[in-house]
């Protein structure tokens, strides 16, 4: 039996631990792990101590920011019975089928590069072009987080967009409307790549099954339907698109929304 | 045995019948049919005769042109066997796949979304970002194609890029020089795309064998190298890139390169 593996993840407010999940990223290793089943205990962590963290683990990050600096970023793993400390989600999955080959494979080796062109295509898609989603997102994340992460994220935010938060997408804006509208274009163009092979009734992008580019997309539904909630207009919206296909494959990723009580980090 | 399709390529100014192909985009074809082996005649037709051809096959053009207006591009393809008409060069690749399942697999059927999104990665590299490989390709292009095709393609390319062609990146000029600096760090990309599941050795994107995001990129090397010359400072650069690897890759094609003589299109 191995030991449970250390996953490093951003909490926010909510009421019950199981409603603390929210940042996409940490996502993409949350499904990883449960879609693999692999046993990992969750320690939370603020944006502010998480460069702390990287320090104490000795971990060089791997991202640069959009100011072109270094950035520590979540997820972070460290598993107890390789030694291994791991960051960036699209590597984590990499070591995951790797070290645990037992497990269900989320990148298949003969899709490799396509992964990696995958995560190309859909930050092109979802996050570059006109911002929408990130301008969308960032002030309903902000308003959502923990005070002790709120500062550090807004002034983080505020330097990358070079605007306050608040005038990324005001509610009830002509802006607002537009990013909204440009979050939906760029689903419909994901949902046009399943499409291209004529099959209609495709869910997955790895099609039998779910690979890593549906655990990216469906992190990024899951920040969307947790920041604005169930019973929000916009999750209600989501769920028409294209046919009510990601109703369809947000549903299908329930079953891998495990998060535990976890702990807090010591530094 | 099955009747010879017939393809509809773009010729360039050549001295001999198979240096006429030039088209990065007829190229995906050209290599998808020779990839499969499969009987094929090509059909020579210049760019202001295009849509004529589509008219003349009641084919609807299936692209949109930078300016948003519908745009009757090649490779077209006309398949007696079958009897049908297919434009664009991906929904060739997959319709030659369906219809001759006995040829190598351009798309296997697991990697039909991962590719479709490929395309979209590739383009955003590429061809969208900078402008980079189209500011440095089309003036070189335009110098070489027949009487015929020059006025049209000048003029339709001056639109879209909204500048003289001769401006887009001028001999000798520090524009052209970041051009080409682009499209080396655009090559660098994809390379690291190769090399993301730790595969150093991995040749091609589809792995262990040809897929058709190999082609696509093929196409473009095959594009450059036509055009600049095998024994053009330009060419010999691209050998040097990532260690050799494009080298390798080039190679590989070799034996796809096939171009027969084919024949003029009489309307």
């Amino acid at each position: 039996m191995p030991e449970p593996i250390v996953f490093y993840d951003i909490p926010r407010k909510a009421t019950v631990p199981s409603e603390n999940a929210w940042s996409p990223n940490t996502w993409k290793t949350r499904y990883s792990l449960n879609i693999k089943g692999l046993a990992y205990k969750t320690v939370w962590i603020e944006y502010p101590d998480i460069e702390a963290l990287y320090k104490k683990l000795g971990v060089e990050p791997v991202d640069i920011g959009p100011t072109g600096a270094p950035y520590c970023g979540l997820p972070l793993i460290y598993d107890p019975n390789t030694g291994a400390k791991v960051n960036d989600s699209a590597s984590i999955a990499r070591y995951l089928d790797k070290t645990y080959p037992d497990t269900p494979t989320l990148i298949p080796k003969e899709t490799d590069a396509l992964h990696a062109a995958f995560q190309r295509a859909f930050a092109a898609v979802l996050i570059s072009g006109n911002g929408d989603f990130p301008s969308l997102m960032m002030p309903e994340t902000q308003a959502r987080l923990n005070p002790a992460s709120q500062g550090y994220f807004r002034r983080t935010r505020e330097e990358w967009f070079g605007t306050a938060l608040e005038e990324l997408a005001p509610h009830g804006s002509e802006k607002r409307r537009k990013h909204w509208e440009g979050v939906k274009n760029a689903f419909h163009e994901v949902a046009g790549w399943l499409q291209a092979g004529g099959q209609d009734n495709l869910v997955f992008l790895g099609n039998q099954r779910i690979c890593y580019a549906d655990v990216t997309v469906a992190a990024f539904l899951v920040w969307l339907r947790i920041t604005f909630g169930e019973a929000s207009e916009e999750w209600k919206d989501v769920l028409t698109w294209d046919g009510g296909r990601w109703a369809k494959f947000a549903e299908a990723f329930r079953e891998y929304e495990h998060v535990d009580e976890g702990s807090s980090l010591v530094l």
